[in-house]
């Protein structure tokens, strides 16, 4: 049986419960007696705006802004694309364009927002008075600082005119509907692009409290732009957010629950441990070799044959000069703990088809993957140690090659035990 | 509820299932014609001698070798002492004088092996002609080389008068029955203690071609004694296993279970991940914090109450100044990833009862433990970083210890979800 076919099939299944077209049209408001205006930002923008256009019988307008290369056609929203994750000015501009449309509206109007993962970088608009260069340098400081993802965005949302709520300040005081794709663990709305039309938990004295926390040398415009009496991010009991609706319309879960209903219906007992499993891509690797060896010997946690089931987002600290992202570094740490046990294959891969910055989504193991990689030459070990994992599995043909998917709910894992 | 206690209460009956005065009584040998001799070593040796004289109501004699402070008192059987991990001359010694004592037996008689982790540093007698002080610098070499464990207990036992079948062959032709203590992933008998009485399946050529793979540069009286032409190590369809005969008497697989059927009884359901988790102590953490909170969301892969169990043995790569070992590594990182949830709590504890080199067995978490630690001004992330877990929980009041519980079989890991 050949399983590296079934387990594309899981996740085919666990992408596809994630696609716009399936889910958009079961969030539809109910048409407001004024204008709607459709704005949005992520990865699934342009399928998102699609799939809501198509299922909408009434007027709209609007803006959308994806990444490059994942525009598609559109009868009446204008897709934009800009840069990601590194932020440019294609980005800033379409945030302009965006606030233009959705600003001044009055109470008869809706505003629907589309919102994925990667919409953060996409609807960038610095704070005035600070540049994209800046805010560009901040980041930078930030992500080396040791401050953890929470205290980041808070920093972030404070120099912001579109994240932390602000977008909902411009929209107010027409009525706002938040369709919304989770990449994120927990599905945290606020936390999904930096929650453009959701309430902020923070404050500006806690962002000027984190940059002196981290000793981060800030670019002058960010100290002046902190330094003036600031009016703070619109709070949870702000009534601008009374006509504001939020839904998540797919989340890792909804997915990994997809791909857990059609393992059953083959015949494999599913068992979904985590939609938010985090750690070094190495090491969780050999954790889940861990469980899947407690199956094979004992059928614990579950009976034989199944499936284990696993999303959220593992890190690469890299070391080495190879090629590759987390997905097949989990995998080639897996094979090699696994040590060719038979009965055992596995798929990892990114659910936007794009693992790291490589053309493949991920990849698959099979029983025979080490013997064969020995046979033509290659050192599991080494690679892994050189963080190679898209050559080791390109140059055994196992690369899973999708092309993006226009959506995104973050990693999907799965590890067959017949 | 104090879950702590509870915790406590299902580490005691880990501990407990693998106590030798529960066991070894149901392993009993039949009495043979001529005399019972009984040899042993490994942390659990002294406990496993008193055990069997006491179940033994026949003549014997014997000598066992447990880690220095392990001993306990025997009618009968010597106990000797000596260094865990790095060996030391009274192992060499101790392995002398059972050598002495076992050889030139007749088919008639037979011996007790009584084996259990750590019993390949303290029974330890290199091949003619290499020094302790020689064995133990390859030792090293070894450890820094890349070597994988597999390899290393290659080499070892192509390097000893003990290890890889080597006692067997001077306990030939008595009949031979090894009780073995488990604390090895998998519970290879030929593993634990480099498997004294067990058929190796690895060569002089494979040791050879392992030092040469990783160009160990040997010390003189390796190379001298590689060179010469040497009886290989016993092999599977040797005639002198012929009467040998081996059990497993506790396993980490048996703990868990015990740990299990206490959950099950008050009430908790229990879920065993597996008895052989490895990985970066505090990646691992990261996981199982991650299966914690999909319990905690969707009561799935298993519903809520419920206890989370786990064996094996992680690791921890030290890069700080701190003190610990690696549960109270594991325990600090989970707690820093489940950010206090409520309802959560944790224990982490080496089944020998000693963490590392330290006093403690583990240590527990509970929902507060982090908001305590602020409060007394710890900061998790800074101790964690300098590989400080026990300073944390010795300072929160919350270390676990038991003293040298007199048997091993690694580690121990329980979540509750309330």
């Amino acid at each position: 049986m050949k399983h590296d076919e079934f387990l594309c099939e899981l996740f085919d299944a666990a992408v596809d419960a994630a696609r716009p077209e399936h889910t958009v049209q079961h969030y539809l408001p109910d048409p407001p007696i004024g204008r709607t205006f459709v704005v949005g930002c992520g990865k699934a923008a342009a399928t998102m705006a699609k799939a809501f256009e198509e299922a909408w019988e009434h007027p709209l307008e609007g803006i959308v802004v994806a990444p490059y290369g994942h525009k598609v056609p559109t009868k009446t929203i204008e897709v934009r694309e800009a840069a990601h994750p590194v932020p440019d000015l294609a980005g800033s501009e379409a945030a302009l364009a965006i606030q233009a449309l959705i600003s001044n509206l009055n109470p008869d109007d809706l505003v629907v927002f589309l919102v994925s993962g990667g919409g953060s970088s996409l609807l960038t608009l610095p704070a005035e008075g600070i540049s994209l260069e800046d805010k560009k340098e901040l980041n930078t400081k930030l992500l080396q600082s040791g401050a953890n993802i929470r205290e980041m965005n808070c920093v972030r949302k404070h120099l912001s005119r579109v994240k932390g709520g602000r977008l909902a300040e411009s929209i107010w005081p027409a009525k706002c509907v938040t369709l919304a794709i989770s990449d994120i663990p927990g599905d945290d709305l606020s936390v999904i692009a930096s929650g453009p039309t959701e309430p902020d938990e923070t404050t500006f004295d806690d962002a000027r409290a984190i940059l002196l926390k981290y000793n981060i040398d800030s670019p002058k415009s960010v100290i002046k732009f902190l330094a003036a009496g600031r009016t703070e991010t619109p709070k949870l009991n702000n009534p601008i957010f009374d006509n504001f609706r939020s839904h998540l319309i797919s989340t890792p879960q909804q997915s990994l629950e997809a791909a857990a209903k059609m393992a059953k219906e083959k015949g494999f007992n599913p068992i979904i441990l985590g939609d938010a499993i985090e750690g070094e891509a190495r090491e969780v690797a050999r954790v889940l070799a861990g469980i899947t060896k407690q199956i094979v010997r004992y059928n614990q946690p579950i009976t034989r044959p199944c499936v284990l089931l696993s999303g959220g987002e593992t890190t690469v600290t890299v070391k080495g000069n190879g090629r590759g992202g987390r997905n097949v570094e989990f995998l080639l740490s897996l094979a090699i703990e696994l040590e060719g046990l038979d009965g055992v294959w596995a798929l990892a891969g990114d659910t936007d088809g794009v693992d790291g910055t490589e053309n493949n989504a991920g990849a698959v193991i099979k029983p025979n993957s080490l013997k064969r990689a020995i046979e033509i030459g290659l050192d599991a070990k080494l690679m892994l140690a050189d963080n190679n994992g898209y050559s080791f599995f390109e140059q055994l043909g196992d690369l899973v090659i999708t092309g993006p998917t226009l959506t995104n709910v973050n990693d999907f894992r799965a590890i067959v035990i017949e």
